[in-house]
């Protein structure tokens, strides 16, 4: 364990918290950051009780003797300024951050990691963003010697706290095992998807398939259910059919059909509408940019940024389901 | 084999023909008709064929004794002018017709299977058309003390011939096993969706589905390739992930990801796009009339219907890939 | 006056109502019904006050000898149980009727115009169907030796009142001017469009094209806000510009942007949402039917639809600006 | 005109060209420069030209007694290296660029117009980017001291050589009449629309439901004429009804509807496809970044993409007609 030097961690959201944790439970000393106070405050304790829960677990009580204290934890979990100082202290640092202009204040603004960046350092950011940015992030990161990786995540809050999430990396081919090392404290698939910007045009256009085969199923449904089909009937003819995907088969979107997903459960918890309408967004913008035909990708973005006006903004985003249903009243 | 009395057999084209053989060949006299003379003829022939082959191959070698003859093929291929003649022979008719006018002219026009039906008599419609067509049609057919189900069917012309379609069935729930008696000569699946006309329904319903995963598979696909991504790599990920469906994973439009697959053959073979728009405008105008929201099939439709106009009428429906594919010009 | 013969109305709802009244006003003798026995004691009523008004201030004043009586109303206005009744009685027929099957029944069901017409009878429509129904029932029409014209309107209660509709003709040119004898008694523009059908087929053009246009106008203006413009200023550079369209111009969707028009009125009265779905759902099945694509109407009719699912049926069609436009909270 | 000093133009490209010119036949010495040395020769051809002619005209033929030299027109048209040299000579710099990343290079690159600029200069940029763009512009220019307007132009190379393009203008109020000096030279409306960037809002507005009411004339002079519709007919009726728009009563995409437009001329000259797909790719950018819903707005960017993919970059915008019109062999 002594042979782990320090990771540098910016971002402790919903996502990063977990995530930094999982790094702490694998015994890499965290020197972390955040915009919000209270964020790294939250984490400093959560890494308080990893430390000693895990400690007491691998150590006390395979070891008699055992010596540890608060100023020890807080070696291994350091909370600094801002990320020039995590980027001062450690040479691998973990970013993931809510959308493009954050990376970017974060990696090239005034107190950015950049500013403080050793050369032959390692920066992964798993943030879900312009693939655009990405490559503009390796850029500047290259100017320094420093080598810049994307690699966004699939998988939520509960895959990022079990340790369970799906990485997908862009970046040099030689420097993906040396990812692959901390990557694979906090997911269970670790994909290599080629050079900068690849993890996020990865999880961009799964994301966009998704999305579309979440409101086609949901359109699919709403009509057999009109037409006098069983919805766990017609749910079952689609499964073995040619109509079969994963928004029919793991994540049905109609209340009843399936257990154990958000349509049972009124369209709490899951992943949001207005995520994945960020997610479509970024699609979008880079289908423009790129000048890529993506008629239903297109429409199904609209279609989420249509229901965050309606108040779907927080729900589950097979709540398209009912957001296309007619109410009785009509 | 002689308890099996004759089957009446309407529409002999390209699916009809091998269906209507696959009759013969598990030893139910047919009766046909088809309103084009040509289709009736290389049924017959290909019937002569067929009753010799099977009984050369089942009797002549089993038994020591064989006798049969051109005349004996006549009386169990028996090609009549119209359906009412059909309906005159036989008391359980199957119809196997290109669109809902036709299947209207069949069951209710001038020589119409309605003007000569028996009571009791099972009349089986594997044409894909609206649901709303096929509850005229019981009902008709019900004045007249006959029963009507709606049986169509999901697999090609390739499945036609090797007895392995889909049947999707509609209709009393006490008749689908006397359908499912002649169905299964014809078919590996036999479903049933519950009133008449859910088999329409669920037909509908999943093909409007498969054509809007293709085309989200497609658009996705391309813009991962623009955005650098290999394109079998990203279809691996996209199959591990939520935006997995049938159009990624068993029939991929982009040429190379996958063997055996229209895309590998310059979109020959397959299923027409040209069919998929009808289908599509299917679901349209059975939308429309139940007043269900369907943008992403809405759109699929238009998609397919530029298509026909574009040269890509009898191209698989997978080549739209290759239509939102921008050129090298450009 | 005397030369004037009976004038039959089928369907006295919210347009038929004030139609027939202004074909009495004119001095048309009517036999007229309607399914619903209130419409018929509504238009009784009416027509009483019709001809006492009219009269008194046509002929009493005019005249120094005056009688008239309400058997003499009566007799100038004369309600009957049924359609057919209404062709026994007169030989110039208008029918003014919800949707296509109230068509079909009124003219072909067992007490249908057809069961009585007479020859030569001229058979106006003037709802609003799908047009292959029309043609339909011209063909009906014409085996009983009568004249059928499809004659939609545009315009809606306000003009049907005032007398100030277009009417939309298609039939036979010959039998132009007959029918415009009528109509010029309840609208002000009568236009003839060509054979049967092609009555319908402008107005469903119109409406579609109008559905695009207040769409797309409420997509800009809520677009241009969004970015900083003044509404006002907005809709009058878009109105000197090549965005120009009636929608903006005439009946702009940004309540304060104009007087008099239903967005300035919490999108109250107009032509409701409902309406406009149904008009863009017979676009949408022509479209279909004849293979035409038809991208951004049949998004427009499935954004209708959403809308008449969202609580918007009864609002005026400019409320999409309210549909579309993000609510604060988000 | 001795009073008139020096104005800078950068982007001597199609419509640059004939605006320097403009700007040159007023009696203003320009001094200007593009990063393609042919357009800068052609200018100055143009402008010796120009200078020459107008000269001849207003000066020669006036007064008797003449001067002018080679020397002296080089003078009153004066070509530099880069941006940067422009600002050297100028305090009124107008921009025509292709491009928002063209213009941030013009401005902010290394021989940017920042890097030289006077205090108190006013800058007017002509392109068409994105109004976010805009606003950075204005932003580093206020740094230096310097005004920057937004002030896209609609109308094509025709209008900007009669001098009678439409400037849309965008930033502090209290400059809009220094910018309307030199925009009176080029343009016959110069409208003002508030703070910076609304000038681009403006266009991308315009030129949004431009493209929403362009397709959706298209699509409803073709769903007319396959329902039996005379398309001049149509077109009539369109024009006196709802759905009249510019497309339908300027511009109309329907060969020999109207004359002197595009679609008389096999789609030749007018607002090239292409253009028009990136004057939505900025507006859908903009809506995307702004979280606006524009479904209609986005379905028609992705049909101008389809169409710049499948050869219509070069044609103009109404060509969509043909695009969506079904091919006879279909």
């Amino acid at each position: 364990m002594s042979s782990k030097t320090q990771v540098g961690f910016v971002g402790l959201g919903n996502m990063g918290n977990p995530m930094a944790k999982n790094l702490l439970k694998h015994g890499y000393p965290v020197v972390a950051t955040d915009v919000f106070p209270e964020f790294c405050k939250e984490v400093q304790e959560l890494g308080a009780q990893v430390v000693q829960v895990e400690f007491t677990h691998l150590f006390l009580h395979l070891l008699c003797n055992c010596f540890y204290s608060e100023d020890w934890i807080l070696c291994i979990l350091q909370i600094v300024d801002n990320p020039a100082e995590v980027a001062d202290k450690a040479d691998r640092i973990i970013t993931m951050l809510p959308s493009s202009p954050n990376v970017i204040d974060v990696y090239t603004g005034p107190n950015g990691i950049l500013k403080k960046v050793k050369k032959g350092s390692l920066l992964i950011d798993s943030s879900t963003i312009d693939p655009a940015v990405s490559k503009e992030m390796a850029a500047a990161a290259e100017k320094q010697g420093a080598v810049f990786m994307d690699a966004p995540v699939s998988g939520g809050v509960g895959a990022a706290s079990s340790g369970n999430l799906t990485f997908m990396v862009g970046g040099a081919e030689e420097e993906f095992n040396a990812a692959k090392e901390l990557l694979t404290c906090m997911g269970a698939n670790i994909v290599y998807c080629g050079q900068v910007g690849t993890g996020q045009a990865a999880k961009i256009c799964n994301n966009m398939l998704l999305a579309i085969g979440m409101i086609g199923t949901s359109e699919t449904m709403n009509l057999g259910i009109r037409l006098g089909l069983d919805p766990k009937l017609l749910a079952k003819i689609l499964n073995m059919s040619s109509g079969r995907c994963w928004s029919s088969d793991t994540y049905n979107p109609v209340p009843g059909v399936m257990e154990g997903v958000p349509s049972g459960n009124n369209y709490q918890g899951g992943f949001g509408t207005q995520l994945m309408a960020k997610d479509l967004g970024l699609a979008q913008n880079t289908a423009t940019n790129t000048k890529t035909p993506v008629p239903l990708g297109s429409l199904a973005h609209q279609i989420y940024r249509m229901m965050c006006a309606r108040g779907y903004a927080n729900k589950d985003f097979s709540s398209v389901f009912q957001f296309l249903r007619e109410e009785e009243s009509q």
